[in-house]
């Protein structure tokens, strides 16, 4: 049986990414493409990479037909999504790859995105989408709020640590190496190839990325206490790809195997041999995100380093691996493609 | 029903390319990985990226038992490779990457080889591995020998053009750009990524690189008469593409219709509309080839220009076609994954 | 003796790297900096790389005093800056490096910009800005109107070539290979990063690019015929760099010969030994031009190679050489700063 | 007055890095070139970006004749520099910019680098040649050691602050992200351009490279009691570059004020505006380091990041820096050029 889809802002990166997934899903049928600023073009003039598949052309958002749709992916700009996401059919099931339904607390996310919540409702409603942690709600969920791409990564070399009691809370530093991608196809004069290619610098420093919120919101819950991890992201001259570098007072050989053990038999959370490293060429274009742990030499302090690819475990392919749990199809179908080295 | 193979040379860029193309074709069984300088590792020791798959270790060639194998790829470098495969068994099917089995004269062989052929006998009886082009004795065939990469970009921009008579067979300008996985995994000072990243140049320059050998070989075939085009390749900064821009003296209205016409039922060659212009990165990573035709504004000449990704459309993607063939499988079978972009 | 110079147009990258140049000059002193967009802005904010040097604030080129001022750069976009100049007070000397002034026949100027001239006379006043070939005629003139650097490029390779009769007019071939910031800083999509990194294309294929209009008017009246070169510039993933790859009939080492003479005394034309090759890395971020040739296989073909920074020998070291010149000073004043590698 | 001055290890980066600055210096001249390796060879045929200048050829060492030599850079690599500057004369003032003088115990020394000092008369003569804090020393050494560029770029965010007691020494993490050139010249698979573009990964996790060293001499002598920061760095894919990213508890106001007049008559060192941010694009081709402070959201909490390029001022800049001291010259000398960017 194959299920039909829909896909909103499917101009920018993640909805490229989405498509270049299903593509070889097999169980989803692509009926609608919804890109308001670029309706009426082909999907082979704004992403000639994908010129090779069957798909319909863009049209605006509210010319599409819901009625025969199963699962509607909404890939648009935050803000946008709560707006396009309210008026949308009520039976739809959707997977929102904004920003606008991470947070449940509708104060904090008037405090990290600087407006008033437009759909409080929903926003209750809304399972946080990061899978491995909220499966069960995922699948009965009718809105899956995607996360952050950065705060997925450093979640997955954080929570079980968190959740063992295997770090100390207040000591807890997160440098992420954040590839380009990540900031979408807007037009910035940061983002350009000349001012980017053969440079790199930290952004958002002091702990005040937005994805804050995220880290705020789920390790406070995880422990049980306020945390406040200090997070800086750094920009990389690289297209894909985060590599979280975590470090933290705790004993590395037990950390090694909460983490070890927690991802048992997850299918996607690969924990490397003790003492190896993971690198983000290792898991590009694929869903898979590397965990390492190494002992620092002052005894009692260890780094944690977690890499994934930003566009697919970090943003398009943990929304697929939501849809399939939604659509009770296997967890992994569409994303077991292998990472693209060199 | 699933087909035992081995790779030989499993721990060079086209082996790792094998192994991540067939990780998602369903109908083949890694069955045996030969690298005799890693003997010993684990795939996921030599390339990480590969890790998730349940691979067998490396070991040394002639520690393999090929009795239950039913087609072998040889990613082996050039010499090694005529060695080894006359040492196979000759039950065997074999899948060639290296450069010993593409020329059929012996003579043309040791002009651009600079060694004697040391297996002749296999070298009369190897096929030409460009799928398109020689479909049916490919699938016959017990050994297929892969093309070089620069010299398939080339032949998928000029090949119908010639056999169609579409273009003055004395004045052809192939102009390659090439990334740099080209060169493989070998220790060398001009493949450092100092030395090459923000910086590219030509080399083999005056029409003397080695793949010379199969243009002169097959579009003289194809035209009954000798062809000699002018070819310099040049060394770009990105890890996978070819983009080869020809010039040639021929209507291009006409040239676009012949390339269009001859690719209309390929699965992976795709002609763009006319006037449109490829890019390697809307290939990256995947077994298509895109070609645009362009009128020159001087009447009677055209720019013809063709990209595909030298790991994939250019070496192993090709390789795993010719062996879908030659195993009577669907040709596009482990192929169709959409090109990996940003 | 210090000469007080302005430059107009300094939040760009043409203007940014006149100041890198005249930073070491010695000879003079920036007295003003227009940038329209940006007034009221320190060089620090708008380029942090310039931080330690003491310049004026960005202002609107309207509110500039010139009356202390010798000599004005003008690095403005195309169109506005014919319209600056026009305004600017008659006894500046000017160096403009926008395309305005490059052409002398206005229809072939409206043929190539789509708009007719606003500055007729100044037009026909204007002297082409190829250093070394029109270096006395700058001296004297009051404007100079800078190449294109893709034009200037070619023009290094064949303009000896043509004026020796060296080759066959009728089948010359330019390939370029074009980095990002020739693109300027301008915002659009195909110059972010995550679009161009790890891939190339080519554009304005069939000899449609604007700098085509140079390559006419100049090999034309050098050659007293009218000459149509193929030209097709590609753009290539790094920052600054041209390679200009051009196929010719003619005798290698006649040709070698003719270029090794015409640029004997010049400093920055480097002709390399016969068979060797250029490579934009080692020229980047200098005012070197080198230049390579070599005999194709083809008996009569041969391969001239030029590299140059498009920045600083295709534009803003060009534009200071000529400054010093029209100031009487040692021509290679400021410029040999020897190339950034790696 | 011009100094004779001879480079040992001339075919590396650092030693072509030290011919690229002291082009425009003035008062240096180069009488001598080593490069065993590569005894023999011009320049430019090693380093064909610094072919327009009149060097000597590259000799074997020992067959130099020092003479006359004023002062040598000694860019040897690591172990072979104590040999070599063993068998020197002994009016011979040299600049190491090796790892074999940095530290003053050779028993840290062996701990380190894995085998015995072979010249510990000389390591303890050595003055550590960071030149801002070391510069008196410097100026009457006759051996300088240079620092690591690692351990330069740490420093010169941290020194201020421990010196004036501003941080708290027991929680300092060190987040260092290096460029591929640090690596040197030497022929690596994971320096391959293939290996290391579009991705980034962690090295010598632990707190266990070898630049830990200068940071425990260092941090402790100016502590007066032991620190031992955590210290990761990352390899990324560029040429040039370290960015510092230092976590340390303490008041960012103060730190910023600490820093900023500790370099306020500096000519290298520049402290941004508080809460502006530095990056290695910035900094690119130059003798500049750009020092940012922003406070943490949590309370008495900092971010401290530093850039510099580390073939300059973290190696050959610095280099260059000290001689200039040795020999009585303005410090400054042939060290002003801006940063190359973009």
């Amino acid at each position: 049986m194959t299920h039909k889809i829909a896909i909103l802002g499917a101009s920018g990166y993640t909805g490229a990414e989405l498509i270049r997934l299903i593509a070889t899903h097999g169980g989803m049928e692509i009926a609608a493409l919804g890109a308001n600023s670029k309706a009426g073009q082909s999907m082979a003039s704004v992403f000639p990479h994908l010129r090779h598949l069957d798909l319909p052309m863009l049209s605006k958002i509210d010319e599409i037909d819901f009625s025969g749709i199963d699962l509607c992916f909404c890939a648009l700009p935050h803000k946008t999504s709560q707006e396009v996401i309210s008026a949308l059919p009520s039976h739809l099931r959707i997977v929102d790859l904004s920003a606008d339904f991470r947070l449940r607390d509708p104060a904090e996310y008037e405090k990290w995105y600087g407006n008033p919540h437009a759909a409080v409702e929903l926003q209750k409603e809304a399972v946080y989408g990061l899978t491995e942690f909220y499966r069960d709600q995922i699948a009965t969920a009718r809105l899956v709020a995607g996360t952050g791409c950065n705060a997925a990564t450093g979640q997955y070399a954080l929570r079980p640590l968190i959740a063992a009691d295997a770090i100390d809370l207040d000591h807890i530093v997160l440098d992420l190496k954040c590839a380009v991608s990540g900031a979408g196809r807007s037009l910035r004069e940061n983002l350009l190839h000349a001012e980017l290619s053969e440079g790199y610098h930290g952004y958002a420093v002091g702990s005040v990325h937005r994805h804050m919120g995220e880290f705020d919101q789920e390790f406070s819950a995880l422990a049980g206490r306020p945390v406040a991890v200090q997070f800086t992201p750094h920009l990389i001259p690289a297209n894909r790809g985060i590599l979280a570098t975590t470090y933290v007072h705790g004993d590395a050989a037990q950390i090694h195997q909460v983490l070890a053990d927690a991802y048992a038999d997850e299918p996607f959370l690969q924990v490397l041999p003790y003492g190896e490293q993971p690198s983000t060429r290792h898991v590009r274009g694929s869903n898979f995100c590397h965990i390492g742990v190494t002992a620092d030499r002052t005894a009692g302090r260890a780094i944690v380093i977690a890499a994934l690819d930003n566009l697919t475990k970090g943003s398009s392919g943990q929304a697929l691996q939501n849809a399939n749990l939604m659509l009770n199809l296997d967890e992994t179908t569409g994303l077991m493609l292998a990472p693209c080295f060199p």
